[in-house]
C-alpha cells in the first residue's frame, strides 16, 4: 500500500499509525454479540406475515385463528399502530414522512410490494409462530402492478398512491402520479454551452436495484414494561434513529425507549431505518414478554431497502482541446413503494468532480411496486457517476485524449462552484487524478487482451449532530464515549484522535459506544460522518477535559490555570512559572481528582459543519472472455482524497470494500422481478456478489489533502470508493472489447449478447 | 404518616410528592434483572473452595486432579493474583490496603476464617464445578484461633498477622498484635468534668456481629477478551469500586474493565466490596469463556462481611439538673480477619447528638478469625449509640427526668462543636426530639404491662465524587444519567429534583444508571450520599442544560442570552425583551436543536461537600413475656431530621427499614461461633431476622430542617434510622421489666435468664 502523506508525515504521534482495533479480539474470537445474539429470559419469537402480491388492496385480515393457537401470545396488524400525518417531520433528526414509514413497517390499506408486512405474531417458539402465520386469513384484491421506473412514469401506469401529486412538477401536478418529485439544479446556461461545443456526446444508461449485501440480516429484541418503558437491542447504524422512529410509530416519548446497538455485521446504509423494531416493541407491549425477531435472507431481499436502479441520460459538450463547456444529466430513479429515492445526491454528485460553466441536472423520484429503497454507500451517486464517467470516456476516445488528462483539464479545485450551489474549499481532485496518473499501475503497459478503464467519483460527506464524553479513571486511563455504531473502524479512529489530543498512549484510551440513554444525541452512522463529526465531538470533549486538567494542576500548584500548559500528556507550569513545579501526568492528576474537585470528565455536543468533500479515481485492467462474457479483473487501484488517514488500514479497507462492492454492482448484481412482480433471486445463490476468488488484491493510494475545517484534517472516506468502480469497469470493458455497455449489470449473459451483436463480421467470416 | 414541613410546604411542585418509582413496574412484574439473572452464551459456572478451618497455614494446594476432570476449564488460587503492597492506597476512591484485600478474596499464606476462599474453579456445569472442588487437595496446618474481641486483645492470643503492629499505640507498639489500630477523640477535659459531676453513670456493653440480611446473595458474571478488556455484571452498591478494586487485583487499567451494575436485591453496605468479581474475572481470563458465580446463603454468612460486634464502656457525668458535664466512651470493635472495623464512625457518632464540654473517646480496631467485616447502615454507630443511649436512660431514671427532656437539655444545635472536630451548621436534633415529645404516641399513656423506651442517633452523612449528565431527546423528553446503583429509591429522588429544576413533568424525566464506561466516576452508593451528592450533580447538570437552552432560545430570537430566563419549563424573553417573543418550551427548543447548534446536553461532576448531618429519635412501646423472654413490640415511632423529603414515601421507607433492622439487631440477630471457630447458624432458619408478623406498622415523623448546603436542602436519610432502635428497645425492656440488659441480643434465652436472675424473691415466694 502506498501513501501520499506530504501534509501529515511526521506531524503526529498516533494519527496515521496502524494499531490493533479496540474491538478486534472480540470480533475474531466470536465474543462480539451481534443482533441475533441477544436473548432475555422468557422471550417470545416474533414472525412477520408478508404479502405474496406486488400490489393488492387488503380488504380484511382475520387473526382470530392465529390468536387462538396455543402458544401464541400476541398478533398485530396495522391497526395496532396509530396513523401518522402525511407530511415531512424531523424524526431522529431525519426528515421523513411518517405516514409512509408506518405503512412500510406494516401495510395498511394496500400491500405495495411482495414481502410487504401485513401482520406479525409473537409465540413461545418459532414453529408455533410460523404455524400462527399460516392461520391468519388476509382477503386481498389483487391490483395491476408496476416494477420498472420508465413504466411507472407512464400516464397510464397503475398508481400506487392516490394522494400522490408530483412535487416540483412544472406545471403543477393536478392528478395522482407515481412521480413523487421532480428536482433540478442549474448553473450557467446549458443550452448556450452546448451551442458553443465542438463535440457533443449523448447517451442513455440504465442500472438495476442492488443490495448492500451485509452478512447479518436484521435482528432485534424488545422488552416492554407495563409503565411504558421499553428496552430494545438492535443491529443498526443509528440507535438514536431507531429510538426516534419507534417513539413516533408507537406514540411514545424518546425518553421511554432505550436502544442498545449490538455489534453490526455490515450495514452500508441499509440499517438506517426500522423494520422489525416497532413490530417487536408492539408485540412485546401486547404480550407482556420480551420479543425477539430476525429476518431470513429472503426477507432481507424482498422487504428491506436495496439501492435503487435508475435510468440516466447524459449529454456532454466539449471543445476539441477537451474543455467541457456544457453538461446535462437527467436521472429517473426508483424509490420503491414509497417516495424517497436518493435522486437528490445522484444529481448533486453527477458533475461535481468537474469545473463546468454550464450545467443542467434534472431528477425524478419514482414509486413502483418494489420494497422502499434504503441508503447504500454514497446513495445515488454511483448511478449518475456510471453514466457521466462512461460518457467522459467516450469523449476521451472521441478526442483521442488520455482519460486522466481529460479529467485533469476539467477537474474541480478550490473555488470551483458546483451546480448544486456549493463552492469548494481545499479539495484533492487534482491530486487524486495525478496519483493515478503517476502510479506504477497506470504507467505500466496494458497487458495484451486487457482493457484499462479509469473513472472518478465524488461525495460531499456530511457532519450533523454528535455528542461525546471523555472520562479519566482513577488510574489515569481514559474512556471515550460516543453514540455511533462502529461500522468501519471508528472506535479505532476516535481513540487515535483522543490519544493524539491528550498525548497519551492509544492503549490507554478505551472507546465506548453508549446506548441512547447513556450519551446525548448522535445522528446516524452514515454519510461518512463518524470519524469526521463524532471525531470532532471527541476531540472537543478531550479539549474540555484538558481544560479541567489544567485547572486541577493549577489548584495543586496554587497558581493561575492560565499559567499551566498541557504537553505530552502532562500538565506543566508555563510563562513565568516555568520550571517551578514537576510536571503532573494524567495519572498523577487522576489520583488526586477527589481532592481537587471531583471526577475529571470532558464533554462536547455540536452540530458539526465543514465536512470536507472526497474525490476518488479508480483504475482497472480487465479482460473479457469472448465466449462466456465473463470478466476477469486483473489489476485494480483505488486512489482517493482521504483528508488525513487517521488509521490508514481502515481507510484502505474502505477503499477496498467500496471498490469490490462497485465491481459487483457493475458486473453481476441485480434484482430480477418476474411478470407477477415477485423477486426471482432473493438469496446469495442467485444474487451474485463478488467473492474473494473473483478479485485481485485491491491496491490503494491514500492522497492526503487535509480538510481545513477539522482539527486533524479528517474527510469522510466511506462513500466515495463505491462511486468510480462501475464506470471504471465499463470503460475498461469498452477498451478491451470495443463494446460500450450502457445497461447494468455487465453480466456474462448480457455481455456475451452485446459482444455477439458487435461482431457479425467476425462470426460471418468464421 | 405525619410530616413536619414548615420549611418546604408549598415551596415545590414535584419535590415532596409521591409519584410511582421509575423502576416500579420492572420490579413488581419480575422484569428487573438482578445479579444472578445475567447469562452469556457459552458461560461457565465458577465455584469457590473455602477453608473449613478458622485459622490454618496453607502448606500446599494440589489442583491437578481438579484440572484433569473433564469439563473443568480453569482453576485458580492466590498464585493467580499478583501480591500487593502493604499500604493504604486509594482504590475506587476508597482508602484500602490492597495486601489485605487480595488475601481476603483468596487466602494466600494462611486461611484466616472458616469460609475463607482458598481456590476456585470454572467448569461447564455446577455439578462438575462442585466435583472439581472435591478434587482439590489443600494441605493445612491448623493453628489456634481466636473469635472474640476481648480474647483477641489479650497479649497471649493467637496472632493473625505477624507483621501487624498497633497503629496509634501509646507507647508505640513493638511486637505483633491483633489490635490493628487505636484512635482517640478529645474535647475539653473529661477528667475535670467527671470531678465536677454530681452523678456519674458507668456501664459496659457488648454486641454481637450481625448480618445486613440482604435477600439477594452476591452474584457476578465476567467475560474477559483476549486483548485484556473485561466486561463484568455485578450486584453491587458501587460498580466504580468493583472496577477500581479489580483493576488493582488483576493488574489491569480501569479503562479495560467495564462494570454494569445489575438491579440489587438489598445491600445495606454489604455490597461495597468485592468477593466473587475478581475470581470470576481471572477464571474467565484463564478459560477464555464467560464465568458466572453466585454465593449460596451459607457462603454469604460465612465469608462475606457482617457488621462487627464490639465491647463498649460508657461513663457519663451530669449535674442534678440533667446537664451533662463529662462523657467517656471506649469501643473495642471486631474487624474480622483483616484490619478495618468501623470503630472510627462508632467513636465519632457516640456523643455527637449532644453538646458536652468534656469528652474522651477511645477506639480499638481488633482482628480475629472471622470474616472481614463490611459496612452496614451507619457503620459502627449503632454499637456506640446502644451503649451511650442506654446509659443516658439510666441517668434519666437516676435523675427522675423525662428521657426526652434530658436529651433536649443537652441536645446539639447549630454551633455545637463535636468531639471529632466538626462544628454543626443548621441541624434538627432539637426539632426531632420535640417531634417525638409532641407526638400522639409519646403523649398517649403507656399500656399496662408495657414499657416505653426512647433513644436518639446521629450520622454525619457524606458527599464525595459524583458525575451526572442530562440529555434532551428530540421530542423534549429528558434522560438523566448518573452512576449510583439505586438501593433506596434514588432514581425517583433524582428524577424529582431534575423535574423540579427544569420545570417539566416528572414523567418526562427518565433516570438512568449507567455502567462504568458510560458516565464519569461516581463514588459508591453508601453513607447516605446519593440523593444528596449525586442529586447535586444531577441538579447542576440540569442547570448546565438550562444555560444551554437559554443560549438556543436567544439564537432563535436573535437576542442576547442574558435576556432570556427559564421559567416553568420555558425559555422566556426577559428584561427589556419581555413580551417580544412567544415562550419556547423544552420540546420547541429540542425540535430545533440541530439547527441551533446540535444536541442539548448538560453535565456536572464534582466532589460534593456540605453533607448535612442527620438525627433520629425513636420511641417504642413493648412488653416482655415473663415466661419465655419473648418481646412483643406494640407500637413504634421513628422521627428524623430528614432535611427535605424529596420523595416522602421512600424517606419513610428508609426510617421503617432501619427501625426494623435495628429491632432485629436488638432482639435476635447474632453470629454464633462454636468452639472450633465455625459459624453454627449460617442461614435464615437459625439466624433470626424479624419478619412482618413480628412487628407493628412502623410510624414515621419526617422533620424537615433543610440542609443549607444543598439547593433543595437534602440530607442523607438512610443511615440514621438503624442507630436509635437498639437502645430504644433496651430502654423499653428496662422500663417494662426493671431489668437493664447490657449484652446483645436481647433474645428470649438471654432475656428470660436475666429476668429469672432478677426475681429471686418472687420465685422463692411462689
Amino acid at each position: 500500500m502506498s501513501e501520499h502523506r506530504p501534509n501529515t508525515e511526521g506531524k503526529y504521534k498516533w494519527i496515521g499509525t496502524r494499531p490493533e482495533r479496540p474491538d478486534g479480539a472480540d470480533k475474531v474470537t466470536g465474543r462480539a454479540r451481534f443482533g441475533a445474539d441477544f436473548s432475555l429470559p422468557g422471550q417470545l419469537i416474533g414472525k412477520v406475515l408478508r404479502s405474496p402480491h406486488a400490489h393488492a388492496v387488503i380488504k380484511s385480515i382475520d387473526t382470530s385463528k392465529a390468536l387462538a393457537l396455543n402458544g401464541v401470545k400476541a398478533v398485530i396488524t396495522a391497526q395496532d399502530f396509530p396513523d401518522q400525518p402525511n407530511l415531512i417531520v424531523p424524526t431522529g433528526e431525519m426528515q421523513v414522512n411518517m405516514r409512509d414509514i408506518t405503512r412500510n413497517i406494516m401495510a395498511r390499506e394496500k400491500a405495495l410490494y411482495e414481502g410487504h408486512p401485513v401482520a406479525a405474531v409473537a409465540a413461545v417458539s418459532e414453529a408455533i409462530a410460523k404455524q400462527a402465520l399460516s392461520l391468519i386469513k388476509v382477503d386481498y384484491e389483487v391490483l395491476p402492478h408496476v416494477i420498472d421506473v420508465a413504466e411507472a412514469m407512464k400516464p397510464d401506469a397503475p398508481i400506487l398512491h392516490d394522494h400522490l401529486l408530483t412535487e416540483g412538477a412544472n406545471p403543477p401536478a393536478s392528478k395522482p402520479s407515481n412521480i413523487a418529485k421532480r428536482i433540478e439544479f442549474k448553473k450557467g446556461d446549458a443550452k448556450a454551452g452546448f451551442a458553443q461545443a465542438q463535440v457533443v456526446i449523448e447517451k442513455d444508461y440504465t442500472t438495476q436495484a442492488v443490495h448492500q449485501g451485509y452478512i447479518e440480516p436484521h435482528a432485534t429484541l424488545a422488552s416492554a414494561a407495563e409503565d411504558g418503558q421499553i428496552q430494545v437491542w438492535s443491529t443498526t447504524q443509528g440507535h438514536f434513529q431507531v429510538r426516534g422512529f419507534c417513539a413516533r410509530l408507537l406514540g411514545l416519548e424518546t425518553s421511554q425507549i432505550r436502544v442498545t446497538p449490538t455489534e453490526i455485521g455490515g450495514g452500508f446504509g441499509g440499517k438506517t431505518v426500522v423494520y422489525l423494531e416497532p413490530l417487536a416493541m408492539r408485540l412485546s407491549q401486547k404480550s407482556g414478554k420480551p420479543v425477539k425477531m430476525t429476518m431470513a435472507r429472503e426477507d432481507v431481499f424482498r422487504a428491506s431497502g436495496p439501492a435503487p436502479g435508475g435510468n440516466v441520460k447524459v449529454k456532454i459538450g466539449a471543445m476539441r482541446d477537451g474543455r467541457i463547456v456544457a453538461a446535462e444529466c437527467i436521472v429517473e430513479m426508483q424509490a420503491g413503494a414509497f417516495p424517497g429515492s436518493p435522486v437528490g445526491p445522484a444529481c448533486m454528485c453527477s458533475f461535481a468532480c468537474y469545473d463546468i460553466d454550464n450545467v443542467y441536472i434534472e431528477g425524478f423520484d419514482v414509486v413502483s411496486n418494489r420494497p422502499k429503497v434504503a441508503a447504500y454507500r454514497a446513495p445515488g451517486a454511483p448511478i449518475s457517476a456510471w453514466a457521466v464517467e462512461s460518457t467522459l470516456d467516450i469523449l476521451a476516445q472521441e478526442l483521442d485524449m488520455d482519460p486522466i488528462d481529460l479529467r485533469l483539464k476539467n477537474a474541480a479545485k478550490e473555488g470551483t462552484k458546483t451546480a448544486y450551489g456549493v463552492t469548494f474549499n481545499t479539495i484533492g481532485m487534482v491530486e487524486t487524478l495525478e496519483a493515478i496518473r503517476d502510479s506504477e499501475h497506470y504507467k505500466s503497459p496494458v497487458k495484451p487482451g486487457y482493457g484499462r478503464g479509469v473513472a472518478a467519483g465524488f461525495w460531499f460527506n456530511i457532519g450533523a449532530d454528535s455528542s461525546a464524553a471523555s472520562h479519566v479513571g482513577e488510574d489515569g486511563s481514559v474512556t471515550v464515549i460516543s453514540g455511533n455504531p462502529d461500522i468501519g473502524g471508528s472506535r479505532a479512529s476516535l481513540a487515535l484522535m483522543a490519544a493524539e489530543e491528550l498525548g497519551v498512549d492509544y492503549n490507554k484510551v478505551r472507546p465506548i459506544i453508549a446506548d441512547t440513554a447513556s450519551i446525548g444525541f448522535n445522528f446516524v452512522t452514515g454519510g461518512s460522518r463518524v470519524t469526521f463529526a463524532t471525531g470532532l465531538a471527541v476531540v472537543n470533549s478531550v479539549r474540555d477535559m484538558i481544560r479541567e486538567l489544567k485547572v486541577r494542576a493549577a489548584k495543586i500548584w496554587k497558581i493561575d490555570p492560565e499559567a499551566v500548559i498541557w504537553e505530552g500528556g502532562m500538565a506543566k507550569p508555563a510563562g513565568n512559572q516555568v520550571g517551578t513545579f514537576e510536571p503532573l501526568s494524567l495519572a498523577d492528576l487522576a489520583a488526586q481528582a477527589g481532592r481537587t474537585g471531583g471526577p475529571i470528565n470532558g464533554h462536547a455536543q455540536l452540530n458539526v459543519t465543514g465536512a470536507g468533500p472526497g474525490f476518488g479515481v479508480h483504475c482497472v485492467d480487465l479482460k473479457v472472455d469472448e465466449d462466456t462474457g465473463c470478466v476477469h479483473v486483473g489489476r485494480y487501484t483505488a486512489a482517493q482524497d482521504v483528508g488525513t488517514a487517521i488509521h490508514p488500514s481502515y481507510v484502505e479497507g474502505q477503499l477496498q470494500g467500496g471498490a469490490v462492492q462497485g465491481i459487483g454492482w457493475a458486473l453481476n448484481e441485480e434484482y430480477i422481478y418476474n411478470a407477477k412482480g415477485k423477486l426471482d433471486n432473493p438469496g446469495f445463490l442467485d444474487y451474485r456478489m463478488p467473492v474473494a476468488s473473483d478479485l485481485p488484491k485491491i491496491e490503494t493510494i491514500l492522497v492526503e489533502v487535509p480538510n481545513p475545517q477539522h482539527p486533524y484534517g479528517v474527510r469522510g472516506v466511506g462513500e466515495v470508493p463505491i462511486i468510480p468502480p462501475i464506470a471504471a469497469v465499463g470503460n475498461a470493458v469498452a477498451r478491451a472489447t470495443g463494446v460500450r455497455m450502457v445497461d447494468l449489470p455487465m453480466s456474462p449473459p448480457r455481455l456475451s449478447e452485446a459482444l455477439d451483436a458487435a461482431r457479425p463480421m467476425k462470426m460471418a467470416a468464421e
